[in-house]
């Protein structure tokens, strides 16, 4: 299975494709199709479930666009940036840090200064990709923010927001408030950031318009190994990629914070949620990792960061960044707003640090596509399918009349009603033979097809069928509603069903 | 009740407020809190189940830049204008049409030409209402539209989205094909949209990003009349209020259609579904009209609108656009993208109709908290609850430990697990008198709260209350699942309940 398999997959079955696509494009923006943004969306709500509703986290969903001053005092207008290089022959533009690691094939540090890229790009006489030219511009910072003018006369200056937890510090004062001024406190945000990437590419991992799911934790420095829920991880054992080492380690989190592997168990206890939550998306044990990076890899407001990278086909890649960013944000954001962002607790007056836990949502969906995808020979035909969990299948189930005539489509229109009735996600299909209705139902990873056949006809009984396992299982329809309900929630086997 | 109410709560509970308002704020965005973010996104949920699933329509999430080529041939470059006008003494901006409307209480049209806009300013001799010069700037045509340039030397344009329906238009070639070719297709979307307004005001009711829930249907116009479920809704009584009348009439569907108030089956077939689901988000029958535009108030790609509006302590507030679009926009982009958006269906080629339902997702907000806020006497206590219907409580259940000592804390957790575990909405809450806690809950609509109490640790039942009718009864623990997922379902009646 290989890159170009998801990518066909995508295009056949409309998952995602490129944005203003008869217009040409627009690179690194890409539009979900039916059955794309399903998926996406169950990604979505089962991290919400799993990640900030089981946690007593709250949610806000802010405005995409900010003023000037906050980007200011966020340090995003002087440090969000990407090195640029042009080549002066046919004007073709790189990111520096890229052409070099493309050709030498080593990693460049984001701290590397644009000099010291330059000099690299000459010292290995690298050529321009396009033109073989080596007669390059000097390499020249390029601030990735989106700029918006607001007003009839442009007189407020905004930006798209290069990630959705801004909106999260600036809310802070006002959430705090409303959860009655507790700390620890998370707060979530779901929503769209933009970055002026000067080189999207590998379709939904490296975007200009990106989905994220963010979670700010925060807390007080001097609690932050006081954690209710410590010993439901304690001896859960997370895959750490430490500085200087080669090879994964297997640690527990309590072993993790007594060797001061991280900063203490509030971290431990994120990491360990974090690949929980992954184990439960399908991504098994061994392709999972957390990848600690070094001081001159990590973004300009981390002190510590724990990249969660999953294996995919190709390679390891980036899904959430694990960030300790200190009172960088409420510190920046108390001086540039001038108002005080610090909190009484308890009659102590702090700046509450944070803990970010930053997901890419088309990063995930991407990756559970690669995990989940399955091609299996049955006899002398071959299967693609998605073995995707209950809780992000597409739909839950799908039901098929057999045929058309005798009273079989709309009595299966019945069971369709029945269904919905109940709220669950369900697809009709009358159409083609009942072999390419499951096949087409199997590609998109739908977990449950219900039949209606000459038998329900006479006994009220309906065929439900399991994507993975193809086995089979008469039911009384009256039965459905109450069964889905068990099975979808993990409260029933499908094996078990009498 | 009145406007105030709903901002006083709205900013007491953190519902909204306004976006980086410690930066001074930006007119026209605003941010959804804890409470606010969930009743939002439950309405959206409820508007995807009963106009999106139920229909059999499908849903797509795209880029919120487009390309300059798009808008051009959307006709919203030249056409989505507001008439500005500038006081040249203070330099005040103004909307010349809602300056004249303020002053005469006459609605201005949307076609008058700014020349026309010029004369009426000087002839009611209206003064800036700031400095109260009468010495105006000529009126001219602002073009909303938001600019962003994409590309490190920014040689791609683009614009950020001001309707999120054009989406759907571009990418109706994929989703056509993944629906399996066939008419009528409905396709939704929810996002955001953006509007360079002049005047944002009201609050939620005329914001620079605002949030959109909109369905396309695109239909052949030869089977207007041809529409699967007419039966469900033939005798369904809309409230018209059509053009030139001054009061509401009640028509059904059928009596609609024959009499010609409408182009067709398909249309009155949508307005009913929309009047359905405003009633189950609580809004009186009363309280709702489709008022039909004349000429020179609708957009420029309508060749028949509907606009459903609700009452509200502001008067009566639109809420949803519902356009006859013709193939307006297909034909536009066949023609900008040089692709041929017609379709083959059964061997005829045709450029589908469309039909658009668009709602805003912040106006039902505000009007959905507007029609639920209650006040009531209860002896003589007040009490201030919203009165919200199950589908869009923000939680379904609260939990109560009556106490915090002798194991009640510890039990109530216990209960919020299960019910989590089942899937449902639930809040925890141990801090203040239950009957503070039971006023917090009832103000935000919580549907139901579970009290822990000494009896609970004998026989392992809680009492269940309902937030409107504040009924209690006592249930078993092990039966609440099952229960609450009945109740939520409108399967079962609390007060049915032994």
């Amino acid at each position: 299975m290989a890159h170009e398999d998801i990518t066909n997959l995508a295009l056949r079955r409309m998952l995602y494709f490129p944005t203003a696509e008869i217009y040409g494009g627009l690179a690194g923006f890409w539009d979900f199709g039916p059955i794309g943004q399903r998926i996406r969306r169950k990604i979505v709500e089962f991290w919400r479930k799993e990640l900030v509703e089981r946690e007593g986290f709250v949610e806000i969903s802010g405005s995409q666009i900010l003023p000037e001053a906050a980007f200011k005092a966020s340090g995003h207008l002087d440090n969000f940036n990407d090195p640029i290089v042009q080549c002066n022959k046919c004007k073709s533009l790189f990111r520096a840090d890229n052409l070099i690691a493309d050709h030498t094939k080593e990693i460049i540090p984001e701290s590397m200064s644009t000099q010291e890229l330059g000099n690299l790009i000459k010292k290995h006489e690298i050529k321009c990709t396009k033109c073989k030219s080596n007669d390059f511009s000097e390499v020249k910072k390029f601030n990735m923010m989106i700029k918006v003018d607001v007003g009839a006369t442009g007189e407020n200056v905004g930006y798209l927001r290069p990630e959705t937890c801004q909106n999260i510090f600036l809310d802070f004062p006002r959430v705090f408030k409303a959860a009655r001024e507790t700390l620890p406190l998370g707060i979530a945000q779901v929503g769209s950031s933009f970055r002026n990437e000067i080189a999207p590419r590998n379709t939904l991992l490296r975007e200009r318009e990106l989905g994220q799911m963010e979670i700010e934790i925060f807390f007080d420095l001097d609690k932050i190994n006081e954690i209710e829920n410590w010993d439901s991880v304690e001896n859960y054992k997370l895959n750490l990629l430490r500085l200087g080492k080669k090879e994964v380690e297997k640690v527990s989190c309590k072993e993790a914070v007594e060797k001061k592997l991280m900063s203490g168990k509030l971290i431990a206890y994120c990491l360990a949620k974090v690949q929980k939550l992954y184990e439960k998306y399908g991504f098994k044990i061994e392709n999972m990792r957390f990848r600690e990076l070094d001081k001159d890899e990590r973004a300009f407001y981390a002190k510590e960061t724990w990249d969660f990278e999953v294996q995919t086909s190709l390679g390891w890649v980036e899904i959430i960044a694990c960030n300790y960013r200190t009172d960088y944000d409420l510190a920046g954001h108390s001086k540039g707003s001038k108002q005080d962002l610090s909190v009484n607790i308890e009659g102590k007056k702090i700046m509450p640090h944070v803990f970010e836990i930053s997901a890419g949502v088309d990063r995930t969906l991407y990756a559970v596509l690669d995990a989940c995808y399955r091609q299996e020979k049955r006899g002398s035909e071959e299967r693609i399918f998605l073995d995707l969990p209950t809780a992000i299948s597409p739909y839950t189930v799908a039901v098929f009349p057999l045929v058309k005539k005798d009273g079989l489509l709309e009595k299966g229109k019945e069971v369709l009603e029945l269904i919905e009735d109940y709220g669950f996600d369900a697809v009709f299909d009358e159409k083609a033979s009942i072999g390419r209705r499951y096949a087409r139902v199997d590609e998109i990873g739908v977990k449950y097809v219900i039949t209606i056949d000459y038998d329900t006809m006479k006994d009220s009984t309906v065929t439900l069928r399991e994507r993975t396992s193809m086995e089979q299982k008469r039911v009384k329809i009256n039965d459905l509603p109450e069964l889905l309900w068990r099975l979808s929630l993990g409260k029933a086997e499908f094996g078990t069903i009498k």
